[in-house]
Order: C-alpha cells, then sequence, then structure tokens
C-alpha cells in the first residue's frame, strides 16, 4: 500500500483546514447567529437597554446650535406684542405649533392645551392715570404710554402700562414717599407721626413684592399706590434720554415696569386644580394677596412730576379668558414612562424679546436640532422628554400651573426633572443658574463642555467660577448653584410637585452694572431692536445658553443612570443648619428649651446614606451589563429623593409650597423656611411650640430622603 | 503527476469531515461559550429577569398550611392577656421576633420600631363603676370584671373594663335611655320634652361610634355616658348563664366590651409624624374626636339593674406609652424596590383569642411555610414581602398609622397593595373580604384555588358567591367585595398613602345569627378555648384563611404582571355615579344649576382607557421574552393607579383621608363621600358652591386617574 501514503505535510495540512473550519464554525455559530430561550433569537430589548448617553451625539447637537437661527426665531417671536391671550400671543401658538409638527425638524407630537384662566386688562377706552390735582382741576396727568423711539412702541396692540389685579377706582390724597413698600416702610412713617390714612403712597420697585406693596399700605389706611422705577435700581443712575434706549441698554424717562400684582402662582380662582370649564371657581371676594386698593405703576419721568395731592385713576377690569400651553413631546426609547421637562412661557408684557422670547428663542433651537436629528433616524432619547410653551406666565405663573394641577399625579410619578430656560440673555458676561442640589453636577457637567462666547479656549463652567462661587466643602471652589425661588414657571414643579428642577441663563457682570434687572424690562422697550443691539449683538450667549440647557437636557433624557448627584443635598442641609446651631438662634432654642440634636443626627444620616448610594451605583456602572431592573431602582431613588421632602400639611396656609427645604418664607434667617418663620415669629409672640413643630416637620423630611436612598435590605 | 492524486471518495470523504468539523465547531460557538458583551458571557439577570409566579410552588405553600400549626399559634398567643404595651404584648413582640429571626422557618431579617405614643389606661387602684346612689348612699355598683367562667378571667392581668380616653370624673344625675347615642337620638328625646342637661345618657353599643356617643351627648348637656351590650344586639336573644359562654359563643350576662373610644386613628398626639422622641406633640387640649365627659362601658347583667339617679365613677390615666411593631422582611430578587405587605396588630384587649391572635396565629403560619421555603433556597419572591405586627391597634389603628407616617414617602412610592387580616375567623361559614377594585382579581383568582373546610369539592371561592354576591355588568353573579372603612389597620394605607388595600376574613353565615359580631369581642371571654370550641374547632377556617390570603400574597409578590385589574375601578365608578345621576339627588342638582355631564364623561374615558390599557397588557403577556422595562412600566401604572385618586386639599378638616373615592363620610348617599356630604348639607344650608367644588375634586380624581393608565405616547 505504499506509494500513495498520505505525507506528514499532507496531514499537518488537513488537520490545519480541519482546525480552521471548526475555529470559523465556531465563530460562526457564536456571532453569527443569536442567542435567545427556546432557540430563537435574543429578544431585541436586548440591544438598547443598556444604551447610554452618547458623547459624539452631545457633541453634534452642540455643533448644529447656530446663533443665527436663534437670532431669526427671536425676530419672529418679538415682531409684535403678545401679552397672553391677545392676538399676537394666539399667532404664537400657531408658531409654535407649525415648529413642533413640521415633518423635518419637529417633535413626535404636539398639541394646545386651553385652560380658562382669570385676567386683569386695563380698559383701552379709559386709560388709567396719574393725575396731580388741586381743588378740583387736575393739573398734571401721566403719561398714557411710553415714547416712541423704535416704531415699536407705536403698534396698536402695546398694553398701556398697569398693575394687573389691582382692583379700579380713582382714590385721591395726599402723596407720601413709602421707599419700597414694605411693612418696615409704612411703619416707619407712622412712627415718624404721618397720618397715612386716606394718603396716596409712592413707592419704588424692588424690596418687596409688587402685590406688598399694596397690601401693606392697604393695612396703614393707604387709599392707592403708585409704584415707579428709580433710574438708582435699574439704570445705574443714568436718567436721560441721551443716556438711555435707544442709544444704550437703560431704561427711558418714559419707560413703565407693567407686572402682575399676585402674591402667589397660578390661577386665581382654581387653586389646586386646572383651570377647565367643569371646574369649580372661588368667589373673587376669596382671592388672597392681590391689591385690595387702587394701584398705578409709572416711569421716573412722571414720578419726579409728582406732588402734593393726586388721583389714582385705574380702570382695569378682571375677566376669565382662555390662555394656551403650547405641548411637544419626543417618546422615550427605554425608559417612555420617564419624563424630562423643558419649558419656557411664551406671553410677554409688550414685545417681550428679552422676557421670555429669548428664552423660547432658544427652545426653538434646541428642538430644530433634536427634531432634525429625531427626523433623520439618527436619535431617539432613552426617556421621553415633554417640551412647554406655558400661557400666561406673567400674570402669575399660570399656564405651568394648571398644567401641574391637571397631570399632578402622573408628572410627580414620572419625571425626572424639570429644566425651565424663560429669560435666557440679561447680559453677556456669565452664566447663572439656580436649582435644586442634584442639579449641580449635571449643571456642571454641561457647562464644562460648552465655550464662552468671549473666548473659545474658556469654558462657560470656569468663566462662570469667576463671576460667582463659593467654596464647597466636599469640592473646594466651584461656581455658586443660586436657590429658586418662585420668579418663573419652575415654581409649581420644585414647590407644588417636588421635581428637581433648575433654571439657566446669561447674565451681568456684577462689576460693571447694579441695574436690579436689565433695564428694558416689561416695558414697550423690550423689543428685537434692544436684543439685538444691547443685549447680545451676534447672539452668542444665546447659542451658549442653548447648547448648556441642551447639553443638561440630553444628559438627563440619554444617561442610563440620571446624572443628579443625591448627596450634594447633604451640603445644603448642612449649611441651613449650621444657621441655627449658632449664635442667638441657638441660645434662644436652648433657653426654650429646644434641641437641634435630633437634626443634627439626622443630616449626618443623610449624608452617610447619600454616600453608600453614590458607592453602590458607582460599583453597578462599573458592571459589564447590568441588570435593567437594578439601574432602574437606583434611578428611581435618584428621582424621588426630592419628592421626600415634600410635606402638604407643613405650610397649610402656603397654596403649592410642600417642599420643607425650599419653601417661602418671611424671615430673614438663613435656614430651613418654616423653622425661620416660626423662630421670628416666636421671638415676638413667644410660641415655641411652633418652633418645636417645625423642628419635627424638618427632622421628618430628611429622615424619609435618607430613608428614599437606603439600599434594599 | 499522476498516481498519488486523491480519488474522489477521499475528496468527498475530506469534505463530510469538514462539515462535520465546521458543525462541531458552529453547535460549540453557539450552545457551549456564553453570549454578552465583548464575548464575554450573557448577563446572570437574564435567566430570572421574566420570572413569573410558579403554580406548583403555589400549590406546594397551600399544602404546607397546617391547621394544626394555626391552632398552636393561637394557643401561645392568646395563652395570656397582652394588652398594647403590658408585659403580655411586650413578650409576644418577642415570640413574633424569634419566629421571624429563626434559622430555619425564619425570614431574612425582623426589627422592632418603637413609637412613644398616647394612651389611656384604668387606675388599678381606683376601679370605674357606674353606681345607683339614692341621696348621698351607694345601693348598688357595677361589677369590677367579669365573672371567672374558665379560669382565663381570673388573670391577674385582666384590664378592667373601660372607655379608653374618656377622661375621668364622678358625674351624678337622671339616668336616661338615649338608644344608641347618635345625634338624631339625643335630638328625639329633646323634642319628647326631656331635658338632658347634668343627666348620665345609657346607651347601647351600635349605630354610631363609641366617641361619637359622649360627643354628641355632650352637645346636650349630657353629665355622663353608660355604654351597655344589648343581648338583641349580639347575642341573638339569649342573656341567661345557662345560653352563653362557655355553654355557647354567646357573651355572659357579666361581659363587657372594651374600646378605643377615638374618632380618629393614629397617635393622637401626633398626627401626620411618627410618634419619635424628638416628635412635638400637641397639647391633650387640642385632640379632637375624643369624650369630653367620663364614659364607661358595662355588661347587659348590670345594665338592667341600673334605675333613677346613677354616678359614672371613671378614674382612667392618659400616659404616653412604649409601643411596638415588629416586622419581617424577604428580600425579592428582581424588584426589591416593590413592597407587598401583610399585616395584622398584635395587642388585644384582654387575651384576645380570636381579636386579633387568629390573626396573628394565620400570619405566622403562613411565614412558617414561606421561611422554610426560603431557607431550603426552594424559593425567593420577585418583590420583597413585609410583614407587619402592629402595636396599639385597639386604640386606634396607632402603630399602623405610625408607620405609614415614619415611612410615608417610601411606602407611596413602592408599594404594590397591603393584605389586613385582622381577626381571621369571625365564623366558619363563608370568606368574607373587603378591599378597592382592583383586589377584587387577585382574590378572586386565590379564592378558586383553595377548597372550603367544610367539603373539598366546594371552592372557597363559589362558597362565598353563595353567601354573599351582586352581579356585575361585567362578570354576571360574582362574590361581593365589600367596601373599606376604616376599623382595621388598612385605614392608614389606602385612606392616607393610596395603597391598594384589602382585609380577608372567614365570617357568619347571616341566616344564622344577627350578632353583629362575635359575642366574646373585646371581653374577657375572647380565649383560646373560646376559639377552639366554638369559633373554629379543628381550625380549619383558619387554614383556608390563610391559605387564600397566602395564595394572594404569593400572587402579588411573584407575578410578572401585577395580578390586580385596574378596569374593575370602572365597575365602582359608575355605581358611585349612579347614586347622584338620578331621583332627588339629580333634581335637586339640576335646579341649582349643576351638572354631572362632565362626570359621566370622565368616567366613560377611564373605562376605555382602562380596557385599552388591558389590552396592551395582554399583547405583552403574550410576548415570548418582554422587555423588562415594558413590564415595569406596566406594572407601575397599576401600581400607582390608585394614587392618582388621592388629593390632600379634598377634605382639610378630616386627618389622613385623602382618597377620593374611599373618604369616610356622615351623608347616608352612597354617592362619591364628598359630594355626598356637600349635598346633604346644600340642602339644608343652601351652599350648592361645596357640591361644585366636590364635583370638581371627583372628576379631577377620575381625570388623573385615566391619565395614569394611559399609553405613553
Amino acid at each position: 500500500m505504499a506509494g500513495c501514503g498520505m505525507s506528514w505535510l499532507k496531514i499537518l495540512g488537513a488537520v490545519i483546514v480541519g482546525a480552521l473550519l471548526l475555529t470559523v464554525g465556531i465563530l460562526l455559530g457564536h456571532f453569527a447567529i443569536p442567542k435567545g430561550g427556546n432557540g430563537q433569537g435574543a429578544p431585541s430589548w436586548m440591544q438598547t437597554v443598556g444604551r447610554d448617553l452618547s458623547e459624539s451625539l452631545l457633541q453634534s447637537f452642540m455643533d448644529q446650535v447656530e446663533s443665527g437661527k436663534i437670532r431669526e426665531n427671536l425676530k419672529s417671536l418679538a415682531s409684535q406684542p403678545h401679552m397672553a391671550t391677545t392676538k399676537g400671543d394666539e399667532e404664537l401658538v400657531k408658531l409654535l405649533l407649525s415648529r413642533w409638527q413640521d415633518p423635518q425638524i419637529g417633535l413626535d407630537s404636539a398639541s394646545e392645551d386651553v385652560y380658562g384662566v382669570f385676567l386683569s386688562f386695563p380698559d383701552p377706552q379709559r386709560p388709567n392715570s396719574v393725575a396731580v390735582v388741586e381743588n378740583s382741576s387736575q393739573i398734571f396727568s401721566t403719561r398714557r404710554s411710553e415714547k416712541n423711539v423704535t416704531a415699536d412702541q407705536a403698534h396698536a396692540d402695546v398694553v398701556q402700562p398697569y398693575a394687573a389685579y389691582a382692583p379700579p377706582g380713582n382714590p385721591r390724597g395726599r402723596l407720601v414717599y413709602a421707599n419700597q413698600g414694605k411693612h418696615s416702610d409704612y411703619q416707619e412713617l407712622v412712627n415718624m407721626g404721618i397720618d397715612l390714612n386716606g394718603t396716596i403712597a409712592i413707592t419704588r420697585y424692588g424690596g418687596a413684592g409688587r402685590a406688598a406693596k399694596a397690601v401693606n399700605g392697604a393695612e396703614f389706611g393707604v387709599a392707592g399706590v403708585v409704584v415707579y422705577t428709580d433710574p438708582a435700581d435699574i439704570n445705574d443712575g443714568r436718567a436721560s434720554e441721551e443716556e438711555t434706549y435707544p442709544n444704550s441698554w437703560y431704561m427711558p424717562p418714559s419707560g413703565v415696569e407693567r407686572g402682575s400684582y399676585n402674591g402667589y402662582f397660578g390661577d386665581l380662582l382654581t387653586p389646586y386644580y386646572p383651570a377647565k370649564e367643569f371646574t369649580y371657581r372661588i368667589k373673587e371676594s376669596e382671592i388672597q394677596g392681590i391689591p385690595p386698593i387702587p394701584t398705578q405703576p409709572i416711569g421716573f419721568e412722571d414720578a419726579q412730576t409728582l406732588i402734593c395731592d393726586v388721583q389714582v385713576n385705574v380702570h382695569n377690569q378682571r375677566v376669565i379668558k382662555n390662555s394656551s400651553n403650547v405641548m411637544g413631546f419626543i417618546r422615550g426609547s427605554e425608559e417612555p414612562d420617564r419624563y424630562v421637562l423643558y419649558g419656557n412661557h411664551r406671553d410677554s408684557w409688550v414685545h417681550g424679546a428679552i422676557d421670555p422670547s429669548s428664552g423660547t428663542a432658544v427652545m426653538l433651537e434646541i428642538t430644530r436640532v433634536l427634531g432634525k436629528m429625531l427626523k433623520e433616524g439618527t436619535w431617539r432619547p432613552r426617556r421621553s422628554i415633554i417640551f412647554g410653551s406655558w400661557g400666561a406666565e406673567e400674570f402669575g405663573l399660570i399656564g405651568s400651573t394648571e398644567y401641574t394641577e391637571e397631570f399632578y399625579s402622573k408628572l410627580r410619578e414620572r419625571s425626572v426633572a424639570y429644566i425651565n430656560v424663560d429669560i435666557s440673555v440679561f447680559a453677556n458676561a456669565t452664566l447663572r443658574a439656580q436649582g435644586t442640589p442634584p442639579a449641580q453636577s449635571v449643571i456642571f457637567a454641561a457647562a464644562k463642555q460648552v465655550q464662552t462666547p468671549a473666548s473659545s479656549s474658556v469654558s462657560v463652567y470656569d468663566n462662570w467660577r469667576n463671576h460667582f462661587n463659593r467654596i464647597s466643602p466636599s469640592y473646594g471652589v466651584i461656581p455658586n448653584l443660586g436657590s429658586l425661588g418662585a420668579g418663573s414657571d419652575y415654581a409649581s414643579f420644585i414647590h407644588y410637585l417636588g421635581i428637581t428642577s433648575m433654571d439657566i441663563a446669561y447674565t451681568y457682570d456684577r462689576n460693571k452694572t447694579s441695574a436690579r434687572i436689565y433695564p428694558a424690562y416689561h416695558t414697550a422697550f423690550d423689543t428685537f431692536d434692544y436684543a439685538d443691539r444691547f443685549i447680545d449683538p451676534g447672539f452668542t450667549s444665546h447659542q451658549a445658553v442653548a447648547r448648556t440647557a441642551g447639553n443638561v437636557l440630553l444628559r438627563l433624557a440619554d444617561s442610563l443612570v440620571l446624572p443628579l448627584n443625591v448627596s450634594d443635598y447633604g451640603e445644603k442641609l448642612e449649611e441651613l443648619y449650621s444657621v441655627a446651631a449658632q449664635g442667638d438662634f441657638l441660645a434662644n432654642l436652648t433657653v426654650n428649651n429646644l434641641s437641634l440634636d435630633p437634626l443634627k443626627t439626622v443630616i449626618g444620616r443623610f449624608k452617610s446614606v447619600a454616600a453608600d448610594f453614590n458607592q453602590r451605583v458607582t460599583k453597578l456602572k462599573e458592571e459589564e451589563s447590568p441588570s435593567p431592573l437594578q439601574i432602574r431602582m437606583v434611578n428611581d431613588q435618584i428621582m424621588l429623593l426630592e419628592r421626600a421632602f415634600l410635606n402638604p400639611q407643613a405650610f397649610p396656609n402656603k397654596y403649592y409650597y410642600s417642599h420643607v427645604i425650599w419653601a417661602s418664607k418671611s424671615s430673614d434667617e438663613a435656614t430651613f423656611p418654616g423653622l425661620a418663620d416660626a423662630y421670628t415669629s416666636a421671638l415676638e409672640t413667644g410660641d415655641w411650640d411652633q418652633v418645636r413643630k417645625h423642628l419635627t416637620i424638618v427632622v421628618q423630611a430628611v429622615e424619609s430622603a435618607a430613608s428614599a436612598l437606603e439600599a434594599m435590605a
């Protein structure tokens, strides 16, 4: 059988071929045939359930944000006055809907939600005025409208200056100067021996809320209130025509700040319920916190003319009108039942180029880029995104509040965070952000990835830290994240629903101006021209805000683990605690047999539990392929932390306020709000029981928060 | 090159070998090498994330439930009096802890939670009494204790009969019979010309709550209240010694029903906050709903002796004492952050064999079997299970309420359902279950799998349907699931937290007895002997309850999709609506310009949305391997449906009640409670605005519920 035997070489070759075939087979078997139960394919959700934020997509988003588009948006948005429920507002509703329903750059869907809300308007036939009278003849009357300087002011739809919700009436009396109209301001006049009964108080903006100036005055017998803008407060002292708009950003002498004279927020007739047709409305006489006496704002030109006896003539009318929110939706791919909310109001007082259209222009640019990626099929967020263009904010955050009332339950259970960008650019010096502590980490992460308009080598984060900073016990010198009050549409999200909220804008260099706010605020001079020439020529600050806020939005919507650092709450709790735990505050507590020990203990517990939580999250993130339910569990803990601070019983007399850490307060003590108010009140009344009660409320809230972050057994 | 060419045969052989090698490779590659990212193993959670209820395990659980073990449990539990916070109670705390921490049959862990709660006890040195007095001499006094018939009554720790929270005092006055002490009962006496001032009212149990008898009486000037048990109400008329215990289940003439005279629930000094050391306590004078005048319960033997002038001598003392909950935990394997809660109170008035130890005996048998499976490694639930042995229930559901206050936020976010089994066997005729509508489906499913004690061929479900049934528009004749009031520890779970709750027991054949409740209730005759001889000889009804409740528990803990049918709420909403939408109710609404149309519309919307939801769930369940996040999403919708009905603003004057569908009401109208009360009140006062308001509240609640079940975009 010799001759044709296989040589070793051949055998070797066959073995190699065989091995190759086996290997190819193994590879094919392993990689080419999908695995799954019952020999079928692996479930398709396996491919996406662990999807995380894509940094390249984030970069691509930011690259696509164009300043020129934002400028175009603003030009359209501010082309005419668009006060809530007016024709201009209705046209913007259509604009928003058409953008968000656009086949190329639209969202998944958009809708218009209508509420019948209680508003207040001046009577076009009978203009309000403040008149100087001598005997029975009028020797001077304030102007009916602002001076026409850029044609915008002559638009037929410019609303005359007025104090929304101030009652009509024509009180006449001696004029007294009551500073800012604070309670203490009126008290001081009385202490000086001045009889305020039947007087007209002239007050300047600032110090007290708008409505408070009249509410306080009425308590002292004042018959009418006039509110003016002091050039020292808003114009860095500039008061002449030459120094003001259209020659600079300062308010002209004829400028008048309009505003809502309303101490609460939401529709005044339907607290806690959406203002739908079927909804019960309280009586007008039951409304709290609006001026009980005629009140009228005027410009500083008129203010310096007023002397002796004046008459305030107010013809405002209250009326229920339909106001719309425009809502836009992008469905989440993996967790459609988790919502990231982004909103801004749509209504202005006049043209509202800065307030609010600078924010709407930014929102529309963000939705354009996201909508494009969505329609191209290159992106769909992990979680759902909801955009809100709120109506009737200027009258008291009405649209956003009605929205939270209508969808209270759903929003409370499913909302990850709310991002508010109202006025996006006050000035172009630096970022300014407010928010609750968990928002800090995501805002910082975004701000580090955006360049400043001024220099591509400086990040928005570094520039921000240069302007506003603080020393953090955990991080050293960092930008100072401000606290949220109730000044824009985030109010009901944080105070009523307990949703982690934030507000983002570009703002002033405080070394360059001390203006209380940008000078054209709520006047007929807040126009596109004003924005284009003085606030942000080139719209690069708008672009920086769009990139930062959009970056935050994408991180919240796409990150596998929510990018909110819960342990940052510990620092805030310590800070609020430390105010009560020293000096007179502590001494007074001790004298009254009140101990801060339980509070100290529970804050310590919160910090330790939060640190453990973060360690567990870090370990989970390091896993090759973490369980989707484990991820969901920690995300739910992060999302719901803020809810654990809610207590609907804590502040029974304050509509909506139920977040124990952030509720409004009257006291100057910079500690927990309920504790601060109870303490200040106890100093006068001796009611230390209320202090004890509010200590319990705070301890219980912090304990709940700690408990919410604990490991599951 | 001829001669050594390979033959075709050889080539064929090589091809075959090659193909085999390739195939082996493919098979090895596909099956032998685990798949996963980066070529690593498939994540281990893939094996378990879709795990569903095991029917065979369920059957095994039920098979292991032994009536004999329950009997042993009850013998231990009821061996001595164990009123809240007494030595007997403390010993049961240890018993519970040792069972739940047992290495063979224990749970994952157990703990003792202590609260300092406000209780009321008689003074052992100065027994309370009701005495007949003539001039200044006492000619009769009620007995100090029940007659000793089985030695149990002579136990040193038997508490003398008293009305917990009734104030001390010795009022003396003419005795008047005031029926059940309802407001209308006293009013009738006044209408008959009887001056109630300074009288002692004798009232029988039933009709009005215990506290209400005294609260109402005090309004009419009554100085003291005596409460007795009428044999007609509790003993089917039997009143002699021969006819009563120890010769039958009926209450002996000396028997006295103790009880808490407390109109609310939870610790009275710390509403809304856990009664911890740091917690603020309101003043005793601020407590609402307890008797303002001395009150004392007596037996019917003594009741028939009372004539003319009597003196009520009450020496009760109020005190803050430590009361414990014992908590047991089993960690869920897949969803540890979802809780199924199961509880019963531990404290009794005396030996409490039936109330509550029959429930505790059942709970301990359930935990024994589950603990065994757990320790053997044959089972771990998908979701976490929490068992609660509540303290101080008899004084006003205190332990369970404090628990919900302390862990409000966590429980609200994570609880799937609460199962309460208090008195597990009132009598052995039929199952009796109460719950909110979503509980119906899971209770039915369980009841169908358990045999009745009487016959192995009849299911608990069929027997139940024979005893209590109704015609359902959706299902035809089905067992009637009762509504939850506030009679046991489910109260704060459903009313305050909005957690789907249920209460399960075995009970009477109403053709055989009309007893208001089992006759030894709250007396010294509620003993092991009583249970063993009269209530459930053989303990087979206890066993049926343990199997049914345990079956419900396992279904809730293990089912992939929660076995709660949300669409069953639609039927209840329709039923409540229909009461208002007809007859006088409707006529009065119409006259006052109030329309039910929005309510009708929104209930229709709820039903349609719920039906769609169920269809989506059915489709999802049919998928081979549904996405764990999709499953979690629908489970969260099911879990949180009940929460959508909560409104903390709806009933500002009723502690804890915030569930719009189930709040307490005073009106007899069987419609939505707020609407019913507002309507009844408007008939008197003409305040139809409140009716309008409560219509809004109901519409908004149902709308929220519908919205919570909607598809995610």
